[in-house]
């Protein structure tokens, strides 16, 4: 199967040239771990793209990123607020329960995966403050969101007050964060530490990167005890140049960027041609949820065409930042024709 | 400075070409996580090297690869016998307590951070079969040390037996088990599971690879779970395919035996150029201890060579895949003339 | 306040004198902590009660015999279904993380806080059955329940067959289990290993006990490890023999069945007195849960009776052990009179 | 056989009457868990006792309170350095590992299982302060220690202003403190937190009570989450005033120091009556480690007396709160005569 015939998940995708290129011109002995070159320079270079001194690490999954991040933000014995179908919750299997060392996942309800204030005060005030309940210590949410819809900086700092009033610590899982800001084109200080968010996974290999991600604190003090926390979950690479080569390739001439705008812009094709009464969600980052009967899947998938089956009556196509225009509208067209 | 001057860590040491070549290869679109044709070509690819059905698993780290081994080895309340030299004790950051959910490390004394019989026998025999005591519950060697000697079969099965009569679980860290098998000429299975190995990480980062590790379970049935805890440990890759790829590439025709012996044979001019009397063990791998004083450190490291002090009046020669016997050779003669 | 007025919880009420005199007869040098004669007899006691040979342990609280026991079935990556308002999720602190190393309860919901074979059905079935997903490994009933509810034997006999067909141990919280025997009149069996449940917590403490409850496994070889992990958590008293001795007082001719009869007797009485249109749920135990404005909650409080207020506009009752029956026919009447 | 033949365990002696007493007037209904009269007198008696405002919480057990105690000074990546004889290490089942999530201990040696600054120090230094070695964060020690030395004020000041110097908590098992307190006279205040020491256990089972400990904070801001953590582990009893009123009892007219002052009486005897060439250590509480073959052993035994086989040719005597010192001065004459 030709990969351009693939929206299953942005996973599969391959790597971007300018990553590759970026690994060969890193291979070259310097210090282990992040002592090196490269690793050095990532704390400046997210520094710039925030306009705000952060502290960035690489990690290889979103998995560990996530769960690093709220670890940090939530002690063994406090709960993590978020959506039922986050991420976290649903498909890390347990990592947030191993990276706590015991801590709850507090499950939120809402349209499209995403939190509102409204189900975070409810979530709180539910909770006795005595020693016998868990107490909320974090909120946690995921943009884009798990079915594919981007916060705006608004409901972000909205959920970001509410966390300050009620003590919570404020993580957001941004596997799909470029994606999200390519939608939204909002500046990704208004999607996160200006509207609050303390920590947060900074998604590339969804994007075109082969297997970096970057765990973001906005305040550096918070980080002072994660380098521990990486060794000790054993993701210090030895070799961590080949990591942060991968991240500032990314970050150079906002490639990033320039991926997720591509993977949105296939996306949009094809919501297009689902047209509202298929769409489960608007579509508003690289993931489509559509309805379609058993019967139109076959059909496209003989066509060879590879997408996911969510539930009874629902498809998901991915898209990828290197989907080839003409292979989405030809999907497109198939999908007018069901 | 030149790659070639350092003698500080083979964790410094670039990437062998084969496997940047086996990347760029691998880069088109492929299923996600595990499930791409790379990763399941590893089981056959490590049973045809040991002679026998094996699981073997990608990680990117030896932390890793140890820990979730020995979580599959010790339950949360037993302990784990090794070196008190052993890497998963000094190096790990308390990994093995991490992955493990607290398990104990019981540390054993011996020459060359080596393990022998009679230590383990002893450090079972003091322990009382209560419930007030921890309970051994696995042996972890390392081979070759952390001092660069190397297990000889009969050795490992000595312990190997001694391990099976005292139900303990076997555990190799072998990030350095390729230098082990360059210099004992040994059948990887005589060092492994015929002597009663029952897990093992395959180090192969250290040996000319980007970040990619191998843990293989002698019996597969052993490493049902595993795949869970390593997903919940965040070290499930989305790209696996591009750690399967350079573990094949390293396997193909031998590659990591040709690396480690090079290392070895860079190691071996050093050692010989140093003497018994500055050695403080046998160099049997790719790691030198010696005697020197902080004066003779300083001169070599004048000429431009890097290297760890490793105590007062020691220092640490670590020799890589991809040393220049050129240099070796005038470092060689350096350390004569001291 | 008189004891007597108090209809808050049964936690507070006194130890009764059977069991007060069989503290004072254990008041000699014995074994220390399960070596002595009386904890040698728990086994038995509790073979006896069950027609079958069990494993039963003491602990001094039911959060801690609830989670040793949840800590056998569910591995640290596993999950443990359990209704939305159970006792383990809701009121025990997170206690269930920290025993079971990270494990999750997946809430369900129904009635009563009764758990149906459909709720758990559709939980389990909501799984894929991949890496990603934490897998359901346990399920955990409360009887009665915590809305005073008490299943039926062929209830929890339906529960234990879906269990034994999904795979899932089976764990019973019986902190009121002598209130649901007391109601159903089913023989303890029945309610039990013949329906399935493997591991349960016997509770003595809100029935006239001071600090003693019991962990029965019906299947003693599951109990091989627990007193490790009951030593490892702290939960091995080093003179235990007062703890067998409270359970045994209580056992002795059915101390425990006659306490939670006149427990349920005086619930029974202040149901009748509420009505079925006060009563939120049917009173099958010794806890009444009621509609009741904040007038009339003043009102009762003015005359010295001391409740819980459950929600806005609903307060609960317990009624103790050791309730005297006339001052239950007082409150009964002063709600009639409300 | 008789208690007073009894030289096995402190362990395993009896309730002193005026904790039953204690008990039997406690037995009255009061606000549950650890809301009623008697627990929240608990703070005051200590910070009477003490002459300082401490924090004071009820548990069952000292492997309770040491491990509650120890999870408030070292965070799952740190090391607690102990002696290592230490009961922390060598009889509490991995306990502290459970508590604290996986921390690790760091052993020290030392006579008498006496901790020493040099030891300390020494342990200390050998740790490379990076992220791939964990860092202390901890010093715990017992007084009396497992050997039944009694450590001085000023030993114990040294330890504290280097723990302090080091930034190490400060962690206390006083299991037998109340035997080092009536042998050295000392102010409590000055063997604990006037020396540096930050939590303690405070040991009332071996002394006279049935199954409460003491868990005391000198700084009360430390013990803040520690009501959650007790909880969490399923040590907040939910009928918690029998446990305070056993405290209450012991400390009442220092009952606790009368009860230790006749244990230490009645090892003063024995050890008098062993001779310095018998006695492995100097003894300075209610433990004697004695030399002694096997056929007097076996004699003494055939005398009815019952105690422990330490090692080979070496035993050990406790002696207990109630020891009958007519039995006593026999068992010495039988000594004497071996």
């Amino acid at each position: 199967m030709r990969a351009a015939m693939r929206f299953f998940s942005d996973n599969a995708a391959s790597v971007c040239p300018q990553v590759m290129e970026a690994l060969a011109k890193a291979n070259h002995v310097d210090t282990a771990y992040d002592g090196d070159a490269l690793s050095e320079r990532l704390d400046g270079a997210f520094s710039d793209l925030f306009g705000k001194q952060v502290r960035a690490l690489w990690v290889t999954t979103g998995t560990a990123a996530n769960c690093l991040g709220l670890a940090t933000l939530c002690p063994p014995h406090g709960a993590i607020l978020c959506h039922e179908m986050a991420h976290i919750e649903v498909d890390e299997a347990g990592a947030p329960g191993f990276f706590t060392h015991g801590a709850k996942l507090t499950l939120l309800r809402g349209e499209g995966a995403k939190v509102t204030p409204e189900t975070v005060e409810e979530a709180c005030h539910r909770v006795r403050d005595d020693v016998h309940q868990v107490q909320p210590a974090a909120l946690s949410i995921t943009n884009a969101s798990e079915y594919g819809l981007s916060y705006r900086p608004d409901e972000v700092a909205a959920l970001g007050e509410l966390a300050k009033r009620r003590g919570l610590g404020f993580h957001l899982d941004g596997a799909r964060f470029a994606n999200a800001v390519a939608f939204t084109g909002a500046d990704p200080a208004d999607l996160t530490w200006r509207a609050g968010v303390e920590v947060m996974s900074f998604g590339f290999v969804k994007n075109g990167g082969m297997n970096a991600e970057a765990l973001i604190f906005f305040d550096p003090a918070r980080a002072e005890v994660v380098p521990r926390l990486r060794k000790r979950a054993g993701h210090l690479l030895s070799k961590g140049r080949y990591l942060a080569a991968q991240i500032l390739a990314m970050l150079d001439k906002d490639l990033w960027l320039a991926n997720a705008r591509a993977a949105n812009a296939a996306a949009a094709a094809l919501a297009e041609a689902c047209g509202a009464e298929r769409l489960l969600y608007p579509v508003e980052a690289n993931e489509l949820f559509a309805r379609m009967t058993a019967d139109e899947a076959a059909r496209l998938r003989a066509l060879g065409y590879d997408f996911y089956d969510w539930g009874p009556g629902e498809v998901r196509f991915v898209t990828s930042w290197d989907q080839d225009m003409d292979d989405v509208g030809k999907l497109a067209s198939a999908i007018k024709s069901l």
